[in-house]
């Protein structure tokens, strides 16, 4: 039986081994889903980066950037943070760097611990994902990325509804609190996951900027079944 | 209207401000719990310590000195940490250092923090408690002592039946996720709040130490009405 530990905020990873496991990075809304994405719509990799000058740096070498920060795209860089432009053609056999105020550094930390794989968390893939985890058999980590290293609600949502499917009702085997939680939250949640985020800080902050089709999309199931992992420095289609 | 944060690991405290604010710390089974009993039942004070060393130093002074390290009662100490050691008599009058796993350290740190008020939390008063925060009408924050810094559920259901009884179905009003998550957790197990907790780590760990009264007591709703709260180094009745 594969162990499933949620880190709530990444001032928690300290805490929790992360060597031959499997970490799966969530920051619903939005790096990993826009990560998904664009892997999805052909992008031939994403570099995930911590901060702005790594992103510049890295156009001079054939990468489109993309990036936030506090939910704002960056002055000067080809793309945001939005799944919707990685769509229709534009992201096709490009690289892409990436760099986001919460997501982009959980990979690297994840990385930097150690992890056997990190993979990229979101609900467009969630079936595909989950049963390519079951299969490769390592426990897992699911690390939440959070907002600024504060726990939230819309990544403890998807551990919970990730950490479900992969356990399949055999919760009691547990020796993870904040795993029971997650699962807690998202039985509360699961009927209706955007209706249930609106009292989040992150969904009304995203509101309003005006990202709400960002949300409705990235809280949508099962659109595809590329799975998102690292190799190296960057993120490929692992499936 | 005041604000409630939850802190779900001392780990996070960093991240909240609490000076001018009430901190509750929350370390339900057991340290919290104790404390508001030996309050109640009679003691004259209870000097939270973070080492053993600390404590038997003060057994000089005349303390009864207390504590536990996993669960298990320190060697020489006039009592471990079971609320039911306070019992009958056994602490009236008499002050008590006590040094616990998780729950002291915390009092120290919110102390250290700059908090305003340094109040225990307990089921056992947690009616009048809240009441005596929300007469007090400063900002709150539900600091949740955990276990060696990983998120814990009984500590996160606490903080949940606090911040609701405190915000009267007034959620939406919230700025924080956290609370949101503890109020969720709440709603949840509210009705059974030991068959809620039988899945969480420190309920198995505690039941193997054959600890089970305990943590039935722990979990009993306003057997009193002391509220418990720190001056300078020590914890007295502030009601």
């Amino acid at each position: 039986m594969l162990e499933i530990e949620v880190v709530l905020s990444p001032a928690l990873l300290r805490l929790t081994e992360v060597r031959n496991k499997n970490v799966v990075v969530i920051d619903i809304l939005r790096a990993t889903s826009t990560i998904c994405t664009a892997i999805h719509e052909g992008a031939s990799a994403v570099r995930p980066v911590k901060t702005t000058e790594e992103a510049i740096a890295l156009k001079n070498h054939g990468y489109l950037i993309a990036g936030e920060r506090d939910g704002h795209k960056l002055e000067g860089f080809d793309l945001g943070n939005s799944p919707f432009e990685c769509m229709n053609g534009r992201v096709t056999n490009q690289k892409i760097a990436l760099t986001t105020t919460n997501g982009t550094k959980c990979v690297q930390a994840a990385t930097d611990a150690g992890a056997s794989n990190v993979i990229a968390g979101s609900f467009l893939n969630i079936d595909a994902t989950s049963e390519w985890l079951k299969k490769d058999g390592k426990d897992i980590v699911l690390l939440c990325a959070g907002w600024k290293d504060k726990v939230n609600l819309e990544d403890t949502l998807f551990a919970g509804a990730m950490a479900s499917k992969i356990l399949n009702n055999n919760f009691y085997t547990l020796d993870c609190d904040s795993t029971h939680l997650a699962i807690d939250v998202y039985e509360l949640g699961k009927h209706n996951l955007a209706q249930f985020l609106i009292k989040s800080s992150h969904y009304q902050r995203l509101s309003n900027l005006h990202h709400q089709e960002d949300m409705e999309y990235c809280l949508s199931l099962n659109l595809f079944e590329t799975v998102v992992g690292q190799k190296n420095v960057e993120m490929f289609k692992i499936n």
